[in-house]
């Protein structure tokens, strides 16, 4: 990591404690960086009923596009837990980062104890599902 | 609505235009305020897998959560879009705002023609699954 | 509960171990009735990733839609659980019973020990969103 | 592809017409094979609150785990759809197929005039989420 890309690991590890997880116990943390300098930050909120919990990275991506910055692209996600080996981010949160990255946008994958491991949204989510996938599927 | 709901409302409908809907082009906008006076704001945002989507008021209370607000208790959450009558949250927002919100927390669902209805999060979904539901169902 | 509800709900007690609820032991289990007869039956499946996690109430409307049933309108829907009241269904799977049945739709909530409770769709889902919703909110 | 395969295929062709996918018009079929030779089958199933949509991978799966099949191993997974190339499963869908999956699990990717592409869970979700990482992961 460089030092850009370390202080949004510093940022994601401090982070870690606001994540709501009283069913897992499972914390997890991101942050996201821009290429004009932006950063938002994502944690896991979960649900009594299980299927309505979100992940930190997507809760990332979305105060992204939430805050109105979809014209100032995605450099870098930084994700972060307790796991063992980096953290692998869920099927579900790839999906949601090939809506908004680049197959080259960078992605790193650490975990609390320094740990980490560079990837692309195309090494992660192999053949992904995308805009033109749907547009040329449809029943015309 | 009071003056500090109108406050909300005209946040929500300056909001809708940051929507990410190119699929449904349906925009819709939430806007969160705590006890304290802290808002929180939200847009749905689609995914070209369609079950990636998610609403504009769960991204407004994951926003609330994310910046570490759940010991200010919501006050009230505004929601709105283009609809002809007062917009109605889906069922899987009504599942994320019970696990957040108080079977009497203010919800005011508006369309941006300046109707609105006024309910509580029990009177749109009433006898909901919580965590007590939880724990007092799982095999001992 | 009449005759026919009666051998919906065995079949619903009976299918509670099929439930995949390795992550909260938490075992919920459908029964879905047709006008004409027809049954499907669901349980709820978890996921390492919370978030992908599906119910019981979800599996047994697929069920329903994937067997080509849809013109055969759905008469009744019963769910069951270990829980001391008779289950509530979470907002999600409320939403996916608004999307294929009516608003005087019977759902029976129960639990194994026999008690329940008898509602409609509109008594649980009340003031729900509909394809209609969605078509006059889209912007034109 | 074998002709055990070429059954499967056939079988999700014909299949194409069930999904229900009034919103996107885009219809998606699946069909899973075991070891011991049993089949489910899966469409995609939308909902006017375009999150709460299902894909045909997962009620697949859903209904291979609903059905009390989860000793009998999944031997093939083949999707199929309208598309140019052979469909790409979204990243939900890879998740859930991760719980019921080897990592060398087949997995078919058809479109309706006859390409496909061949993979293994690995392929489509390298380094994904597992009960593991959760296990690990968790404060204690």
């Amino acid at each position: 990591m460089n030092s850009e890309e370390r202080k949004l690991y510093d940022l994601a590890v401090k982070h870690l404690d606001t994540a709501y997880a009283p069913y897992s116990k499972f914390h997890v943390s991101a942050a996201l960086l821009t290429e004009s300098g932006k950063i938002t930050t994502g944690v896991n909120i979960e649900n009594a009923a299980y299927g309505s919990t979100i992940c930190a990275e997507r809760v990332a991506i979305f105060n992204y596009v939430n805050q109105g910055l979809t014209s100032d692209p995605i450099k870098c996600l930084l994700i972060t837990g307790n796991t063992s080996r980096p953290i692998s981010p869920c099927g579900s949160c790839r999906q949601v980062m090939a809506e908004f990255m680049q197959a080259g946008t960078k992605i790193i994958l650490t975990n609390a104890k320094g740990d980490y491991k560079e990837a692309t949204l195309a090494d992660i989510l192999p053949y992904y599902f995308t805009d033109g996938d749907l547009a040329d599927g449809r029943n015309k």
